[in-house]
């Protein structure tokens, strides 16, 4: 059985919003766990929340995105440090609410294309990375890179891609963060591209094509669940979806009209649906769905 | 049998590259049309890209986009002023041209996104849509409304948006045009979508969901076939793919990957499966495919 958390993004219309009200609702809703968006991993109170997770029963996994001025594929080596220094503090944060990924755009600044030659920048974020790949060992959490469509990010829009910068980065504690909302605009063959990062797939998000809750659109998600037990996958299946054009983060993901009225009842049906269609089941039925 | 063209840019890497040596491409690669993007109209010499489309025996569609400084539906009178003037000049184009349509995003500037309530756009937008199918019935071409997906546009991002918008306009010379790659981003129900818009569909774009040509990923094209007979369209069916991550034209796009080694061999193709996927046969056979 997979366990199945969502990513509390979902109830938040500004990013510095306090996150812990939402821990209980997503234990309601019928989660195992919780994803915490990590972005200003200095303001945040981890051992309150982490009693919080306890007092309710719930695990955490972690989620953080680089900016202009902590990136590591950055030519100024004073702006990368800032990057390696963010990620650092994140996982650090992300082992001390117990969770066993980074995930997220750990590896360039969300949504944001620098002018010129794009090569030199993916050096740099190689080079960094060999450097994350050891923090991350040291601390014992592993960094997943999310592989995102290409209005998001431009280094890594398939898993393909991901897999070379991978193979190039050579570090056990590096490895992938897939979300089907992306795969669905980017990937010839969604769940062959599910198997082809096989082992090196570390962290896994599930929204609607539309980012509604899953179980509402037309991501395959019964090929996507053969495709995991295929590849052995025992890790997070979250819930990252966005349905609310409201404030801060309604903005900034690009939502512009209401995706679901009643926030509650979709994140229950979405943890229901994630968890018959892709958690339950596995190993002991491998590749029975 | 409906016809089957490509849009232009397909072979750009900058968007005020001559669009000449493109004609015979299209022709030898197996389209009946060629849509021309009328970005900067006022250049255009559309004797001379009409003598070469007969010389070929081709017909054309036409698109455009308003911008910033042509726009719709922006606070300022002369800035709307100026953004009709465009949709004026665009719609002859389109008639010297002698395409039925003038599609694209011709309600708000492409990929622009003003701060605060979005609300008041919306009705200036209404308002200049008015006078915009006045002109359009005059020129006597239909002016078309791209749905597009979140990222490049805020106004239009599902059918059902276009029909409430299409229903406040009231204009019989305005109508819908959608494409594959954004439906798949924003439609709960890509066919359902299709069938929504019935008669008010007036223009098609057909690409992959990574905007690859058609039939090489996953689009459900026998059920966008289906649909587009159910409701009788007997417009244009336009391969609108970007595959090259070069100049001007990739980065607007946001490619930042090659989709095609040949691009010619990858549009014949294209043409190829579009015809018979969703052009051949209609209406002769309606509903069979």
């Amino acid at each position: 059985m997979r366990p199945v958390g969502i990513h509390l993004s979902y109830w938040q219309t500004e990013w510095a919003q306090d996150m812990l009200p939402f821990v209980e609702r997503a234990k309601d809703a019928g989660f195992d766990g919780v994803e915490f968006p990590l972005l200003q991993p200095e303001t945040m109170e981890f051992a309150v929340l982490k009693a919080e997770l306890d007092a309710n029963g719930l695990q955490a996994t972690c989620g953080t995105g680089l900016t202009t001025a902590a990136d590591i594929t950055h030519p100024n080596p004073a702006v990368r440090r800032a990057g390696l220094i963010h990620l650092q503090v994140c996982l650090e944060g992300a082992a001390a609410l117990g969770s066993p990924v980074l995930g997220g755009v750990t590896y360039a600044p969300w949504s944001y294309f620098p002018p010129g030659d794009l090569l030199p920048y993916r050096r740099r974020c190689i080079e960094s990375l060999r450097e994350a790949g050891k923090i991350a060992g040291d601390v014992g959490v592993t960094l997943c890179l999310e592989v995102l469509n290409r209005f998001e990010g431009y280094l890594l829009n398939t898993v393909q891609q991901g897999l070379e910068l991978l193979a190039e980065v050579n570090s056990p504690y590096v490895r992938l963060h897939v979300d089907t909302f992306h795969l669905n605009i980017e990937e010839q063959d969604i769940a062959g591209a599910i198997r082809a990062a096989g082992a090196q797939l570390g962290h896994f998000h599930c929204s609607e094509n539309n980012r509604r809750r899953p179980g509402t659109g037309h991501i395959p998600w019964t090929a996507i669940r053969r495709a995991l037990d295929e590849v052995g996958y025992t890790g997070w299946i979250v819930m990252e979806s966005f349905v609310r054009p409201a404030g801060e983060v309604g903005r900034t993901l690009s939502i512009w009209r209401p995706l679901a009225e009643d926030l509650d009842a979709e994140a229950q049906a979405g943890a229901r649906f994630l968890r018959r269609q892709l958690a339950d089941g596995f190993p002991s039925e491998k590749g029975e769905v």
